[in-house]
């Protein structure tokens, strides 16, 4: 059906923003159910359309396509109310980003998701633009992880956020997603540990160039 | 044609092993041009057979399927003669390690054949195996690094060598295939600089379970 036609909604569907955004985010769920059980080369409008209830005249209209459907989950997935962690110190900090990952990756259905945007990317340009603007935005507010460490000595200032948050993420993806080994809480602390020691030596002052 | 109608070898293309050789050779030249062009969703077996000049049938006897195709591709690239860098101290061989894989992301041609066999990897089991398998391997080859390292006092002993060439290598792979950033060779060294201190602080002792 299309959107203009729905019914009420059902008590707990309503977002911020009403008919438009519980549309938006009703084609977002679609395409990420798609996305986990077809990947997506197998992922069609039709599907989307036919999951969402939304008509597939209005999805083709608001997202154009198939890549269009996928960029817009992904920046709807940039608009949550995420904040990293802030247990008191940087190691702790860092050991509770890591720790996301490995509990992101060690559930299969929390890692359809994120594992199906990355798959995404490989085949389509648009989901790989957004999937870039989606890390940007998350490494910047994981700024204050760092700005917390600085007040505590316990990086040097100038320390670049998104360099830390990429070393202690990069080798929990690198293996899920890569190599394709498991990832466990020891591994995630391990890595925190390392990038920790890293940081408070300078290593993660800006490159030079 | 069938491998066993193939005339007589080209110049410069005879591998050791001869006719099977160069047939598996061939094949796997095909299986990446087909991955860096189509993408495994669009790879077939009748692509492989036409573009290696390997009858059809064979391939479908040899290799069985496209997954096939993808996991013996994977098993030959495993079989080079590729060593991991030996420069004199602990950091310059991450550092040249992390040039290697910067280097790799740098170029699209250089790239194609790993981004193809990752992207693959989300698509078959079989090809997430053979990857596995070959990584694993490499990591093996560059126990050497962290070997000479502890002898030179740069490393304590019992480093893991994997889970250090897999520190150096990730923030690497993570920007090319995950958050679709640009790599370069100021990175690398940031990245192996890093490394190092963790290692010598005793960050890569076997993570306790």
């Amino acid at each position: 059906m299309d959107e203009t036609a729905q019914g009420d909604p059902t008590p707990g569907t309503v977002r911020p923003g009403g008919r438009t955004a519980r549309t938006r985010s009703a084609v977002r769920d679609a395409v990420l159910t798609g996305l986990a059980e077809h990947g997506y080369p197998g992922l069609t409008v039709e599907y989307v359309a036919e999951r969402s209830g939304v008509h597939k005249t209005t999805v083709y209209r608001r997202w154009g396509s198939v890549e269009g459907l996928v960029a817009d989950a992904l920046d709807l997935a940039g608009e949550d109310t995420w904040t990293p962690p802030d247990t008191g110190s940087l190691e702790g900090d860092l050991r509770a980003l890591a720790r996301e990952v490995t509990e992101t990756f060690g559930s299969a259905s929390a890692a359809a998701a994120p594992t199906a945007f990355v798959a995404a990317a490989f085949q389509s340009d648009r989901a790989a633009e957004a999937l870039r603007a989606f890390y940007t935005e998350r490494f910047a507010r994981c700024e204050s992880v760092v700005r917390r460490a600085v007040e505590r000595d316990e990086a040097p200032p100038g320390t670049d956020a998104a360099a830390v948050v990429r070393a202690v993420s990069a080798p929990l993806f690198f293996r899920a997603l890569v190599t394709r080994e498991p990832v466990d809480a020891p591994l995630a602390d391990q890595t925190a540990a390392a990038v920790a020691i890293a940081v408070r030596a300078g290593a993660y002052l800006p490159a030079r160039r």
